[in-house]
Order: C-alpha cells, then sequence, then structure tokens
C-alpha cells in the first residue's frame, strides 16, 4: 500500500469520466466541531394509508394502485420528462438548446411500507432487479429512448419525500452529461486496449484487495480508487457485460446479494437507515455498438462521521473540485469490519 | 422570447463547461408536497465570545485574532491544502494519483459578527473586494500556486458551521475541474473569433434583456441561460477583464454594488438570511497567456420553493445531469421585483 496516499494532499484520476476527485487526508485528523447526536430510528408500520406507494392506495392523480405482491411500477405522475412534448431547437447565437423528450417511472420495491433494500432478502431484492432488466429492454427498444437512468434516492436528506421503499427509472432521448464522459473514456480503452476500462480495472483490484468489500460468483463490491463520497461504492460484474440484461441466471441472484450485503452494511455503520442514491450506469440504447460499455452500479452516500454528520459538497467542491478528508482504503476498512 | 422553453422539457448548453441543463418548466407547476414553514429569523449579536472569527478571539490553535477593524485574513488552521506536503506520484496501472500542494486561507469580511454581505454597505463591501485582489496577487506570484479560488459557504444548509460572515481562498498547484472546463471553452472561442466567450455573451444579454437582473456601468447580474440552480446568479464585468486584480478605480465600488444588490435581493425574496455558495472563476496564475479568461463571480443557492425548501440535486441530478424546474426566465422575474 502506497502510505503517501494516506499521509498527504493528492488528486486522484477517475478512469471513467476523466476527472479528478482531491483527497485530503490528514483533514480527518482534526477534532470534529459540527453536531453529533444519537439518532432516533422511526419504526414504520407495514402499511400506511396515507402513502401514495403502497398497494391499494389511491395517488395524487385519482389512480389506485394494485394490491401488488413484490415490485410495482408505474409512470411518474409528475414526470420531468414526457414523450408527446414538443420537439425544438434554439440556436440563437450564444443561446443554444434541443427539447428532450422522456419517459420517467417510479418502482416500489415492496408493498412493505416498513422496509428498505437493506431490510429485504437477496430473494426479494431480485425481483427488483428482473423488473430491472425488464424496464431497460423496455424503454430501451422504444425508438424515443437512447438511455435510460436507472437510480434510487434514500432518506430525506436525499430528496426522498416518502420513506416507502422505492426508486426511479428516467430515460430519455440523449445521453446525459455523466454517460457521456463515461462513454468517452470506456470507447477510448475499448478501441486501444480491445479490453473492457472497468474489467481491466477491477483484475488490478482483486489483485491488490486493499479497496475490495466483498465478492461473490458473478460480482465484486468495492470502493474505487477514486471515490468522491466518504463511503462511496460499487458494484461491478465480473464479467464484461454491456447491460444489466446480459445478466443470466444465477447472476440476477448474486448482483441482488451484493445489494443486500453492502446495503445492510452501511445501515450497521452508523446504526442508522443509511441515506445515498444510487444508480446504475450501462450501455445506452442508442442501437450503436456499445461493446466498450461494462455496466455497474454505484452509491453515493453522503454520511461523514456520525448519523447526523454529513459531508458537504459546496463552495470548493462546486467552483473547483470534488473533495474527501477519509480515504478510500480507510473507509474500505471500516466497512469491511461491518459484514 | 421563445415560449418553447418555458413550456416543455428541453436541455441547455453551458458555454462555459460545454454541459448541459436539463430543464423541466411544466415541474414546476405541480403541487408542492414538501414541508413549507416560516423561519425564526435568529438576530446575532455583534460580538460573540465563543466565535473563533470574532475579533480579539483565541481561536482552537492558540493564535488570537487582532481587533481588526474591517477585513481580516489569515491562513485555515485546518487547511485541506498544505505548502510543505510531501511531493508524490502514482502511476499504477489504472491507479493514477498526485500530489497538490497549496494554500487555504479564511478571510472575515467584517469584525460585526450579526452581519453578512448583505448587511453591509458596498464600501464596506469594496474592503472585501480589495482584499481579494490583493491575496490573489500575493498567493498568484507564488511559484507553488497556480489557481486560487476565492469562494464563500453561507449558511448551515452549505456546510457552513460559522454564521460569523467570511468567505475561504483554496489556492493550489493545478487547474481544478471546474476551471479545466471553463479554461478549454475561453480559449477555444478566444481563438476562433479574437473575442471573449463571455463579453460576447453579454452584449447578447444586453440586447435581450430576459436576464438581465441589475447593471451600473462596469457590471451586469443576470441569470445565465444555462443556470443550473433556482436562483444561480452572476456578476460579469462589461470590460473583457482576465482576472479581479483587473479591476480599476471606480470598478472595485461598483463590483461591490453589484454584490450588495444581489445578496440584499436575495434575502429578500424569501425573508430569510438567503443560503449560498459564491465563487469567482478567473484567469489562472500559471504564467501564461490567459488573455481569453473573462472573470465572473457566480451565486448557486440551493433554496427552490421557500426558506425551508430547496432543490435536491441526487439520484438523476449525480448520474445524470443537473436538472431544474423554474426556468432562468421566471427567476429572474421574480428578483428583479425585488430591487
Ligand atoms: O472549510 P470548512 O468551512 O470547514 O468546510 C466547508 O467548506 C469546505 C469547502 O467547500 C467543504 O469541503 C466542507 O465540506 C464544508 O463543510
Ligand atoms: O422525483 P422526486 O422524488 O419528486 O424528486 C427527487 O428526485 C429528483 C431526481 O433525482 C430530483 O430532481 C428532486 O430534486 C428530488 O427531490
Amino acid at each position: 500500500m502506497n502510505t503517501d496516499l494516506q499521509d498527504y494532499s493528492h488528486k486522484r484520476f477517475n478512469i471513467l469520466t476523466g476527472e479528478w476527485v482531491l483527497v485530503s487526508p490528514h483533514r480527518a485528523k482534526r477534532p470534529w466541531q459540527g453536531q453529533n447526536e444519537a439518532v432516533s430510528n422511526e419504526v414504520r408500520p407495514t402499511y400506511d394509508e396515507s402513502c401514495y406507494l403502497c398497494a391499494g392506495n389511491t395517488r395524487i392523480n385519482g389512480e389506485v394502485n394494485p394490491k401488488y405482491d413484490n415490485v410495482y411500477v408505474f409512470t411518474n405522475d409528475f414526470a420531468a420528462l414526457q414523450t408527446d412534448s414538443k420537439s425544438f431547437e434554439v440556436n440563437d447565437g450564444l443561446l443554444k438548446a434541443q427539447s428532450e423528450q422522456g419517459i420517467c417511472k417510479v418502482i416500489c420495491f415492496s408493498p412493505d411500507h416498513s422496509k428498505s433494500l437493506a431490510d429485504m432478502t437477496p430473494v426479494e431484492i431480485e425481483q427488483v432487479v428482473l423488473e430491472w432488466q425488464k424496464q431497460y429492454e423496455e424503454l430501451g427498444n422504444n425508438d424515443l429512448i437512447n438511455y435510460v437512468q436507472i437510480f434510487e434516492n434514500k432518506g430525506a436528506v436525499m430528496g426522498c419525500s416518502n420513506p416507502h421503499p422505492h426508486g426511479q427509472i428516467w430515460s430519455q432521448s440523449t445521453l446525459p452529461n455523466e454517460v457521456e464522459k463515461k462513454d468517452t473514456q470506456q470507447r477510448q480503452f475499448y478501441s486501444e486496449n480491445q479490453n473492457s476500462l472497468l474489467g481491466t480495472y477491477l483484475t488490478q483490484e482483486l489483485e491488490k484487495k486493499e479497496r475490495i468489500i466483498f465478492e461473490n460468483d458473478d460480482f465484486v463490491v468495492l470502493i474505487p480508487f477514486w471515490a468522491v463520497w466518504p463511503f462511496e461504492t460499487m458494484i461491478v460484474p465480473k464479467k464484461h457485460q454491456p447491460c444489466i440484461s446480459d445478466m443470466k441466471d444465477a447472476e440476477t441472484l448474486h448482483f441482488a446479494e451484493a445489494i443486500s450485503v453492502i446495503t445492510k452494511a452501511y445501515d450497521k455503520l452508523f446504526n442508522t437507515s443509511f441515506p445515498y442514491s444510487s444508480g446504475i450506469h450501462q450501455a445506452p440504447t442508442n442501437g450503436e455498438n456499445n461493446s466498450h460499455w461494462h455496466w455497474h452500479m454505484s452509491f453515493y452516500p453522503p454520511l461523514l462521521r456520525s448519523a447526523t454528520v454529513k459531508k458537504f459538497m459546496v463552495g470548493y467542491e462546486m467552483f473547483g473540485s470534488p473533495q474527501r478528508d477519509i480515504t478510500a482504503e480507510s473507509a474500505v476498512k471500516m466497512l469491511r469490519n461491518l459484514l
């Protein structure tokens, strides 16, 4: 292990986006002046009659949710993207805009209002994974849709206003910024090396074992060398697969197991239902050759020191670059101890 | 005015970074389900004996602040960047890192603990501007420093733990991500047009008047066409100036007036001390020809609907691209009404 990385300020390169993160390890040694208090973990009922995601309840637009048994998907009642939105372009001097069409969906992970992914079994989570596959394919087959973004905002601190276990899928005509960056970096590496960028990285990490949290036959959970958030993690398939539809047989269950392992560890870390935004980056559905893509799921959790102390990505981070205090390597140790 | 931009989902191009923001105007029409409560505006004393930024008080490392009269600058006691940090490089397969040196400073805007920039007069704010100039020059003259990032985190929601009016300056050896992007875009435009990108944009906006909030002889306050945050604004010098040191004579006072006008309007908007992160982007101090740079100051405020309802940049925004509901043009109207 390179100890300089644990002792001195440096920046690390994100091979997937081509951007840098500033790491200031010594800063983690400063006395903590912010708040640091115990959190009351509210226990939720398994059914809440005022929840618009619970089975059998009526949503704000009058639609009634079916009495679903495991997973339930519907089109977002206040979608940021729509299929019947007008097509137009603005090219007026330095003002440049273009219309964007899309489909936004909500996916309930379980009818049980009290649960989160961390409380579900791998077999239950696998139902979510299978639905993600189905949605990726269906949406991807729509001519209008060239990219499908699957994500979850968990916890009030991550802008989630309903604690019922659910995620979202925003699919659209063009590739968003973050996907563009990863597309470029992966394409370049693949054309130069005839090998997947993330697969090559994974081989290197599996040898070093410094940043690995967990692995099973098909998946690895690790903290990437360039992680930005204090406890950011990534689930990577060992096989080179461009998209989640490529998972076959036991792979979906093994992916579910990886999700289960990391979300449970998160909940134990600060003894709280751990907030995060998670998302899956995978091949666009634009009909082009996307074999340079190696899909992966990332977790971006905001907490830093305790259930109530988060990392603020503010001034320097907004104007300069992301910055972290605790190193990826020390975060790995903390999470590994909780498996 | 192009009404499509007010009615349909679209993305707008940021000419300074080369990235896109997704705008979903119809989403602002949805009923608001989050909290929306009055805020008690705590009145602070002009001096707080427990504040480590007040004049005459002792800081955590034992140093005593002088009895300063207007502005006071010191080196951050827990600096993320240091000058005596070890130099090293990691180039190990796909692991790429390099050490980063720098100097981090804290700048107190006023000895008066109770104030913010919005409560200060342009003449008082000008003292801050003059100090920013001095710091930019001094730090920039240091061989170690190639970029000087001036910024302020205001408000607890922006990670600020001390309400005493203050900002920060992080200066470092290399160019951070956001600066790299703006360097590239400005350089390209300048070499193609022999004209500053932002200056050309400003001319266009001054003709249209759709996004202008305020102007005086030397500065314009506007919401850029590609703004991300609901009430994001930018102060741009009318003259093509690469850095803040180029301000002469009355310009520093006119800049201070622009800061005063926008921060006062912010405070009125939701009748609260308006939180934001602000920052100045300007020419690197790397000794190269940076005449393509046109310096500017941006405000990124998180509030969306009220003093207690902020915009969350979470799942889609982290994995896809920034997204906003209220358009730049409607935000301009709200702010203009408060001048
Ligand atoms: O430097 P401070 O005030 O301790 O810290 C604040 O600003 C820094 C620079 O934007 C951030 O890295 C921190 O997360 C934030 O809490
Ligand atoms: O779609 P929701 O749950 O209403 O909203 C949440 O997720 C969206 C997608 O990340 C964000 O744009 C919103 O700011 C956030 O509050």
